[in-house]
């Protein structure tokens, strides 16, 4: 483990109002544990936690699908574009060091499954029941839980 | 969607005997359609569904995650050395126009995930109880299904 | 190395006939010698080269750029669709044991180029004049030479 | 193009004091342009460019090519493990605006061509002589060229 720890905030791109506020939650107290902040790059859930993190003068890193970096959203300070569509969901869970995922969606639970199947560990907000998932309820729970693994 | 249809068969490199039955079958059955059967080229269900194709006549191909083609079982016609590792299920799924799913496994669930994320069915045998997925009970019901969705 | 040699040809997509001739050939020497012959799928140099082996009951496969299948030419036994677009003739490097470079071409030089890099050996028919690959002026010379660093 | 223009600094790990030096300067003018440097992550080149760009203060990015982040150097920002590979090249193009390529290898031959066909300029300085590229002889050569093509 490098000296900063890079953490993927993962979830749906439409996201409701309590996804979204999870995501900032947690983008805001990842930035104030100093952990690099990874997304999709995109918006829902993965705009939310970015802006969360840039809230508190925190780093986020955004893995874009496509070729286009405007794609990204307005808080991310690096984006990737990678072209790889859909398929830049495992480089995302690759260059994170533990993964936090918020909200359903089959792109969420393919990024939950391989988090689990190349060993990153992965706190749940209510998402996907999958064994392996350590489950917590709030915002403070789940950065808990990163912090312990990641032994920040 | 081209002539030939490419179906995907994923589940455990290390399955129980009940699984590597059904992954045979499933292999053998997609064979006398006409399909090419496509796994990740390993042990287990990837071995016992190429050994099926073939004991039929069918073509197999193997899309394996190291760069080591002698990897690849003994039933795999045509391997695809990828050196991407674990990133390879997604270039699997890509490269299929269906899945069927044998058995749990991150792994396997991270194929199945990504596959209804991108569209493509999925046929569940034994496997994650997913919305998206069509669950089959038999080798002949899971064929019923993937000839159906591909218009065999 | 596996028994069976996996040799990429590669060469630009609108090419010229002359280009087309030599693809052609050593597509169909390649197959005589047992080889599974590797393009990218598409037109020019790698339609004439699957169209070789393919006349001399020669197996292919063609590592294509796009989602489709249907865009792989009529000479491509198995076909990948990778979705990566030119990310692809990485992978297509990798797949191959060898490369036979036919013609110019940006695309061309990436592959031999890359070729070079990751040890695989390259032999070129009117391409690039880089160090490190071995030059031929026929068909026959590039098989020739094939076959000896592949100990076919 | 987004506001903040990606360049790549592309060269050997293993780099002359001469190659070192360029990349030094084209890394740190690129900085005063307010580019974030693109690299390897690793060695030689890619380390002298990015020493360069945080000596005024400017953003770095490294795409590695294996899983371990550990393995950037010290003046990498932001590291991308992405366990490719090789291929990684082809995404540290693609995640590049531009690029300006110092020094012989293979490797920066393939990132060369790989950049010509997929449309990115490409700045030359003592590398390959490769039809596309525009030769530059100084540093501030180099970064005239890229502020022009980039309209920095």
């Amino acid at each position: 483990m490098s000296a900063v720890a890079y953490v993927g905030v993962v979830g749906p791109g439409e996201a409701s109002s309590q996804e979204q506020w999870l995501a900032e939650e947690v983008g805001a107290q990842l930035a104030d544990l100093g952990a690099v902040v990874v997304t999709g790059g995109l918006g829902g859930v993965m705009e939310a936690a970015s802006r969360g993190a840039k809230s508190r003068n925190g780093r986020t890193l955004g893995i874009l699908p496509g070729e286009d970096r405007d794609a990204a959203n307005g808080w991310v300070d690096i984006a990737v574009a990678t072209g790889l569509g859909e398929l830049r969901n495992g480089l995302l869970v690759r260059a994170s060091d533990a993964l936090v995922a918020i909200g359903g969606g089959h792109g969420t639970l393919s990024e939950v499954a391989f988090a689990l199947r190349i060993g990153r560990p992965v706190i749940g907000l209510g998402t996907w029941a999958v064994h392996g998932v350590d489950k917590a309820t709030t915002p403070e729970g789940a950065i808990e839980r990163v912090a312990r693994v990641l032994v920040l």
